[in-house]
């Protein structure tokens, strides 16, 4: 039997979100034909944002014991539903005996080959981190940064999603999406797990959103689909 | 730090539901607030309904083993978001060195005192079992058990969530509400974790629907505030 391990939790709203999505992109008739998963939703891990700004815990050993945990549950391959902590990926790919897939990767790879422009809607930490801006210049995308204010914005959205206050981050993402529009941006990667959460009540929003919960959810159930573990849907 | 181990899979969309549930019945303002939980999601777990009724693969191997899993991960207490595999209850609280807590039995405390009478929507596996029978006569409610007719709609509504077809699993539902309507029945336990997903897309059906999903949920929930793991929304 193949495990897929999750290191979740950061935060936990946006581990369930990515569940579900798995569970929808599965071709499955029954129970028996989803895909195994353990979960490991580890709320406690210290911030990620504010120590990669370097005020706060480093949150390495926690992630470290939740690579660990899951290689112990003799999972095949780990996910992890959270960008901001892909700033240590590679020490958690060291770590672990199986593969990690990178959410960043995913997410970039989802854009159209015509894009020559996205726009990053992410953690501070994120975008401090610069992963996501490497990979969009490896495929020759430039990355818009926001705005001082826009990213106030953003925060406010992912801050308040990990607080449980939906309506409160849907209002902070479209006051940050109707700002990026004015300066013209087309296309933007919800580059934070929670920003998928706070887009949902927003419906059509006029502007390409790459999703990273969603991308990297389906580049799990593709990675389990090649090797027939699942039928993707 | 607490852990709370859920055995999961059973199927995978209510176990999502389930961990949706607990996250918003937890007071957090931020991540480190949430409850750290390792979830089981062990979708290939043999079908319940089928061994209950005699023609199909023992699950209890596969049930143990989970619960090993989730003992050997240092989980405080162990959750089991399906109703069905609570026939083998007995024997995975004996096996667990830590609590196991009872769906039904949550369920069942969420009824209020003035009930004399609950419908339970449930596999037909749950009813031979007989598990919420006797939880209810405890409470000196009488249990009403569906018609033949009845049965099909609500175990065609489970297979349809199982397979993802929420729609269908609604229309369902719907027609045996109604048939249990028309018989004088005001409240029903869903008495499997399919059936709230499949009640979601119906709005007020004017009965009293308790949902068993919610009220696991609840029960970790208060577990935890009583520890101080967490704060109780």
């Amino acid at each position: 039997m193949a495990l897929i391990g999750v290191l979740g939790g950061m935060g936990p709203l946006a581990t369930v979100d990515f569940m579900r999505r798995v569970v929808e992109l599965t071709h499955a008739r029954c129970d028996q034909e989803h895909l195994p998963m353990i979960v490991a939703n580890l709320a406690h891990t210290p911030d990620r944002r504010r120590a990669i700004l370097g005020d706060d815990i480093d949150p390495l050993p926690a992630l470290l014991a939740g690579i660990d945990l899951l290689n112990r549950c003799a999972v095949d391959a780990i996910a992890i539903p959270c960008n901001t902590v892909h700033h240590w990926y590679p020490q958690m790919r060291a770590h672990s005996a199986v593969p990690v897939l990178h959410i960043a990767l995913a997410s970039v790879a989802a854009l159209p080959a015509c894009i020559r422009q996205a726009a990053v809607l992410a953690t501070r930490g994120t975008l401090v981190s610069g992963f996501y801006e490497a990979a969009l210049h490896a495929r020759g995308i430039d990355p818009i940064l926001p705005s001082a204010a826009v990213q106030r914005d953003i925060d406010a959205s992912i801050d308040a999603v990990k607080a449980g206050e939906i309506g409160t981050g849907a209002a902070r993402l479209a006051r940050a999406l109707a700002a990026l529009k004015r300066r013209g941006v087309a296309v933007a990667i919800m580059a934070c797990t929670e920003i998928p959460i706070a887009a949902l009540p927003l419906g059509d929003t006029s502007m390409m959103l790459i999703d990273s919960t969603l991308e990297l959810a389906r580049a799990v159930v593709v990675f389990a689909a090649e090797r027939g573990w699942v039928r993707a849907a």
